[in-house]
């Protein structure tokens, strides 16, 4: 059996209420980062760092963690350094912001290992890609989390994340699982607007079934079309930004139009070398340059050379002159 | 520091010398099924269906044993049973035939972790394909082997597995890793003849540096082009097929004709449905249909229904009625 | 030498001058659909239908007329049906607005073909994207843009359209292209906000360097994010919709919370069926059902059959009833 | 109606006897280069060239000539360019070989163009890929051949070559065009042993519907698995060597283990460059060496520089040694 979880934080909207049966909802909203994991050395966390950067996001307004993602280096990380980061991160986060636990993992036991580390330590929600090493079919993606949602210790929300996993979740299975009381949302890192609008209509009426986008570029335009909040790596660095930029969307205030092209201007960070991996190593490169942690990445990845560096040291001087 | 680990199976070739210093020598040849993992449920090993399973497969004529690759459905197996397994099988096969275990992994500290419970087993070599999560750069690539080979307690061999992990790996990554002792040979999935040329010629001369092949549809022609021998997932069902055809490629016997087709017919159970899983599925069905095993299969696969079923029955019975 | 063509459209802000030398401007904004090319069968225009749709398409209220695109099934249609169409559409529009001609070709000198009939027949301007048999090379393809503006008689417009042609065009290659006085602006039918604010931010400060989009699902976002107009296939069924979302879009007026999500419904269109070319289909089958013209389709494809007529009929008596 | 054309050359078993009705057989078989186009300028053809490089060809013992293919640059040159090559071709040739010609073209009524021109010059066959532009779906591409051998005045080849036309021909699609007695072969170009070896069971039995490869890097293994020939560019420089090693393959002599490496180290024409036209310029490039033609290619490419060619005329030195 799973415990129940409720929480309510005004400023932002999120409130997961789950129970032992159907009437659990839930609600995501605002600007929940995709925390980068600080590390020291392999297998070692830089636990100053994170004691930093935990406070750098909450007093920067963020409205959730969202641990072990792609940005979080979580399919990079060992099952022990993945439940000692969610142990240490519940700890000092201590109930001020919901903290949501990645347990992607081409091992359906390895990601209940997580999910039990992240129930034991107080974690609020559990977010699920597809496994990543076979593509997959529609009924084997839909049995696959029917599965896995059944043995979670907490509400599930669905990643997609197509560029990476391969296998983007059809609509359908989206659709589907907005049924199953254990799921309780959705993550879409696809960065596909036409997607992203079929999801939307799909749980339209359903104000209890949030979609958040993790797609830096396009977050302004998600935002619009419906979405409820962003799962954005740059708020790593500039959580303030992200969460004024939510709360204007959201009020549709004038700051929208001096805000938008700030957080467009972000997308930059993901383009500094030619390798899939340069957006995280951009963030920790930023972090590590704004004083809150080392930029050490695990395998197979290194940290960001002097040069690369450089054009990230531009990157976020130019953007701090203007960020509130 | 690592263990000498010395053997000599004079009967097809195998050998690998591991020394502390340069002269480190290593043979691998012959065919080395990618062992499929018997399972009874999840997260349970099916006993003694991998007893009667690794009888079958040494009592067929393989040359060796490959634990925890693509058909040993390793990506999607916890490391409690990975351990598991690899102890298991080590204490049964007692040094019969050498075993290779795959250590393939998304987490550079997982792989460790294989490794060490390999390495106390007592098994011979690893096995390695690059980490599949992010596509990695050529320097990345490099940089990734250079530190897994410096860490691993045994041997190392390149796991090139393109359709899978996303990011081939370089003929000149391999060609670098010639020079490094601790990477003691290839085994390329790629079914790419062309790559497979490449390779071949940047080992002319190189007899301690073995190039085992995975493409069940490309193994007569691979051994023509001069591969040293087959992982190849058929071998689970029919180890004696491809132990005799192995030796009649070597020694250009006539027997070649009549095998020929029955290797290539074999092909047929990685098409029984469109999904990428459909050759585990038909593998562990077919052991099943014979009776050695469970056909249980990990999330995110289901075994085959009834209607595959037949069909492999049907394939099985055909080839059971030539093969010698 | 090419011609001096001068218009002015103080309605939608189109203008071209083009010049000998150096100094020439242009200025393309507003909804230039990619107007289908009505057929009566194999080879043969549809007349009768072809001079309804232009004046349907000049009374909605379009800024410019773009033939021959992948909406036009410009690269199924011979070179003699592409001169016909061409010399007939700019005959009919008179001048009336500017006539965009799509010469996209693998072969350089059928290019050179359709671009002479169009400069013969009064185009304004014409439009490539890279020939797409082979990927290119970016050296590849800047020489072939390069080539293939000295040789035009009108000036070009780049098309991006990696989805089909393979290749994307590089942001450097594009901004390079902005030095060439030949080549006038882009069409982007990437959807790819991302690609698209490299682009703006590329041409920045340069307002006579038009970038329209092409995709459905972004245009409300792409024009936010500063494109200066839509050529989007839904045009060719509701021009005035889209005309009244451009208005709306540049004058931030009230409007456009009603006509977003009517844009964006019209995405649907190219979903009615999972193959290609579902969204020439769909446009030509909607405008059959509007009583414009035939909805015969160039080989390889045919039109829809009645299951699929019924549901584009469903979306266009949906839309009818909303659409200004 | 279509003529019928019937010829035999004994030396290579090449037959095509076409009638009006039913009973129509057709056998092609050995090595029938996919010739390069040489051309002197844009939209010029190397008249004397062409001369040189056809005699050269047929007396080096090809067994006919393949026109307008991937090799041949055919997408990249202009209907009338297409027009002039075949027909200057068949008229020298005159009937010593066997001519196809390929009519791939994203329009229909241009490759019915391309098919008259070769029909009146006394060309023997066509070839036709998918069209390109859009992926096709599997009942789109059997409607487009069924409608393309109807129209065709000469029989058809199918020509699958997935990794430039987006769509492979799938299995069934090509079992169904063996009923048809207009289409009478195939020329398989993707590479793919595994595809070869499920179109070679679909015919097994008919000997009158020959399939031929394409990839350089497979043909010997494909002749082993039962291919009737190849169509490989490195036959446009050495011919005398593929037509030895189809005979010594044909036959089981001796002679075939030393020109095995012969055949295969041509493929390293393909990989010199990282443009997919890299092949294409390898060729024209060792003709130039060889005194045969220009290299001058169609847009989008040109020819290789000083670099690339010496690259060439090392591998060119070094096969010259050692060809028969």
């Amino acid at each position: 059996m799973w415990i129940i979880v409720r929480q309510s934080h005004a400023q932002d909207g999120f409130r997961i209420a789950v129970q032992h049966g159907r009437d659990m909802t839930a609600t995501l909203s605002g600007i929940i980062p995709p925390m980068i994991t600080p590390l020291r050395a392999r297998d070692e966390l830089d636990h100053a760092g994170l004691e930093r950067l935990i406070e750098h996001l909450i007093s920067g307004g963020v409205s959730g963690l969202f641990l072990l993602g792609t940005t979080g280096e979580g399919p990079a990380l060992g099952a022990r350094l993945r439940a000692e980061l969610v142990e240490r991160t519940c700890r000092q986060v201590n109930g001020r912001v919901p903290v949501l636990v990645c347990v992607t993992d081409t091992a359906f036991t390895e990601s209940l290992n997580v999910a039990r580390a992240a129930a034991d330590a107080g974690a609020d929600a559990l977010v699920a890609a597809p496994p990543f090493y076979w593509p997959l079919g529609q009924p084997e993606m839909e049995h696959y989390f029917d599965a896995l949602a059944g043995e979670l210790p907490l509400p599930l929300v669905l990643y997609n994340m197509p560029a990476l996993t391969k296998t983007p979740i059809p609509v359908a299975t989206v659709r589907r699982a907005m049924d199953n009381p254990k799921i309780i949302g959705m993550k879409d890192s696809s960065g596909n607007l036409g997607y992203l609008h079929q999801i939307l209509r799909a749980r339209a009426g359903r104000t209890d079934w949030p979609v958040l986008v993790g797609d830096e570029e396009t977050l302004p335009y998600a935002m619009q079309a419906g979405a409820d909040g962003g799962v954005n790596g740059g708020a790593n660095v500039f959580p303030r930004l992200y969460a004024k930029y939510f709360q204007a969307a959201v009020s549709k205030s004038g700051d929208l139009d001096m805000l938008h092209p700030l957080v467009i201007r972000m997308g930059d960070l993901y383009r500094n070398g030619s390798h899939a991996s340069s957006g995280i190593k951009g963030i920790k490169c930023a972090l590590s340059l704004l004083g809150i942690c080392d930029d050490f990445m695990a395998e197979p990845f290194e940290r960001f050379s002097a040069h690369e560096r450089e054009r990230v040291a531009s990157l976020i001087e130019e953007q701090r002159s203007q960020v509130p």
